[in-house]
């Protein structure tokens, strides 16, 4: 399993993947300096909504560790570094979820202890919170990689989009979760990977998770997956979610709804691996999810290499909505969500989120 | 008017527009060696079917125009430069077209020249059906440009694929022939421009060309295509061809058969436009047309950045089929053909190719 960020007990350090450096090389950073944390959200050097909340709550373990001031001082203290992680990346959901609940802990915890064992206990509940928050993130992709590795069948081939991985979660993945769950489990299948323009997150991140585990796999540029469904050769679709609407839409990654058309076309189950927290139950229809225009550089620029004109103009949304005719089921850490999804949304989590 | 190959009459010299160059600088290559331009067709300096033909043309004069044989030799040195230019490129049936109509024309000069004038008399034919393939190349574009401009009304949006234009041909174009033809008419109108990864011919070369002429214009990722289709932004779609079957089936560069999947799915017109030397009247459907595999480095490195892990697997097609049921019309140099193609493209051109 790829270990996208932990806590070494032996080592007393924490250590995450720097994604930044992917594909070229894997580098580990170890460090036990919440401004080499926070630096690491603020940079992507660690990506993905669950997986930043993780490596927050580590970092305020890391600054209470190294906590050299007296009882007094403490809660002013915690306040300053949950603020300073919280301004990483402002707009990060997972992120502020994550610091409140270890803040919250280590509150619980410091008030509770005694007089001269209260920040060891602090320190104690840090650890203890990060290890959980983290622990329940891999244990909730594990239950969506087991609901989905169902529908994966012997000799198959599947396509994803974008990464829906170990390294956006804690270590196990959404979409990549259910080919975890399948190899585990001994099935035998391959696995074709959109590159995923503009960011390459197929080709730079889900090939080199998937290499790291030994699952057979194809790299394609994103426009070559319509002729492989044509040829046969795609059984089934899996690709993540960022949100997804009461009725059942799914905002995700840029191309993901050309990718649902494609399979419906061809008639290949396309399914959606969420966990419910991506459910946004205020929302009814794709056209509420606000799309997110990025800059043009990131379309017409790759490394130092200059593949538009400088004058051309560029349209660059970082992703589309994909309406639930064309998704086949929905896959959560609770089970699996089918149509009608009108219904069957609130049935199955209307209550949990 | 972008001139993409020509000969300079003065120079003894045959000149193009290397497009591997583009969009960061315009640099012509001036050359008389067989190898350069075998190599430029290989490597994609010379890129697009006419524009392959034309190149392979004047390839053939400049090993004549080098021969230094005597007459007994020729015929056999004509065929082995014929094979030599055949092998640069598999699937472009105008490669094979072009070079039969020079070997042609040139064996012809040759037999009925009288005996010490014969190698003399190949030379000049050589030139001069290099020559009348690249101007019956500009002309066969107009007639295709204005054949389809009809189809553009003022104040739509259309989409293109990969770059059927000028570059691609002698210098008009045929899918970007039709914009031309339509912008020269005055008509108002914009262009959503489909980079075309891996090679990128829609920002290095649409992008460019249509910049150069001031056709109003946005580059998008392939994979945003589906997205504005769904918004309602895209009125039409043309892309090139670069062999089409007697049963309708066209093979494209790769992305082609998505984006015409897309467009039925969004009730989008698709149009095919290209010369009747596209057609492949031998062949039927579309798994008789041989697709070519390029090597992964297309797909895996962007000049010097590598986007994907040294050991991932690529898969690497060139081009795929769409099949007639998803194409509106085939805008040729002859005029529009339209469904049913088993009927009507042998009822237009059958008896001209």
């Amino acid at each position: 399993m790829i270990k996208t960020i932990f806590y070494n007990y032996e080592l007393d350090t924490i250590h995450f993947v720097d994604q930044t450096l992917l594909p070229a090389k894997k580098e580990v950073v170890s460090t036990m300096d919440i401004e080499v944390i926070a630096d690491a959200i603020r940079k992507l050097r660690v990506r993905g909504a669950p997986a930043i909340g993780i490596a927050a709550s580590f970092g305020l373990f890391a600054a209470i560790r190294n906590y050299r001031g007296d009882e007094i001082s403490f809660p002013k203290f915690l306040d300053e570094k949950c603020s300073f992680l919280s301004a990483t990346r402002p707009t990060a959901v997972n992120l502020f979820w994550a610091i409140n609940r270890s803040k919250k802990a280590i509150s619980s915890a410091f008030s509770n202890a005694e007089a001269g064992k209260k920040v060891f206990s602090a320190k104690k509940t840090a650890l203890e919170e990060a290890q959980k928050i983290l622990d329940e993130d891999i244990e909730m992709c594990r239950k969506i990689g087991d609901y989905g590795a169902q529908f994966l069948s012997d000799g198959q081939s599947w396509l994803t989009h974008c990464n829906a991985g170990a390294l956006a979660t804690g270590g196990f993945g959404t979409a990549l979760g259910l080919f975890r769950s399948a190899f585990e489990s001994g099935k035998k299948f391959h696995v074709y990977i959109d590159e995923t323009r503009p960011l390459l997150q197929g080709s730079r991140l889900t090939a080199w998770e998937l290499l790291e585990e030994g699952i057979p796999s194809t790299l394609i540029c994103d426009n070559m997956a319509a002729g492989l469904m044509a040829a046969g050769k795609i059984h089934g679709v899996v690709v993540g979610a960022d949100r997804i609407t009461n009725l059942g839409f799914v905002a995700n990654k840029i191309g993901t709804y050309g990718v649902a058309v494609m399979a419906q076309y061809h008639k290949i189950p396309f399914y959606v691996a969420a966990p419910i927290s991506t459910f946004d139950l205020k929302l009814t229809h794709g056209s509420e999810i606000q799309i997110e225009e990025r800059n043009r550089e990131e379309v017409a620029m790759i490394g130092p290499t200059m593949i538009a004109p400088k004058e051309a103009k560029v349209y660059n949304p970082a992703f589309d909505v994909t309406p639930p005719e064309l998704v086949t089921a929905i896959i959560t850490n609770f089970g699996v969500i089918t149509p009608p999804y009108s219904e069957n949304i609130k049935k199955i989590i209307g209550s949990k989120v």
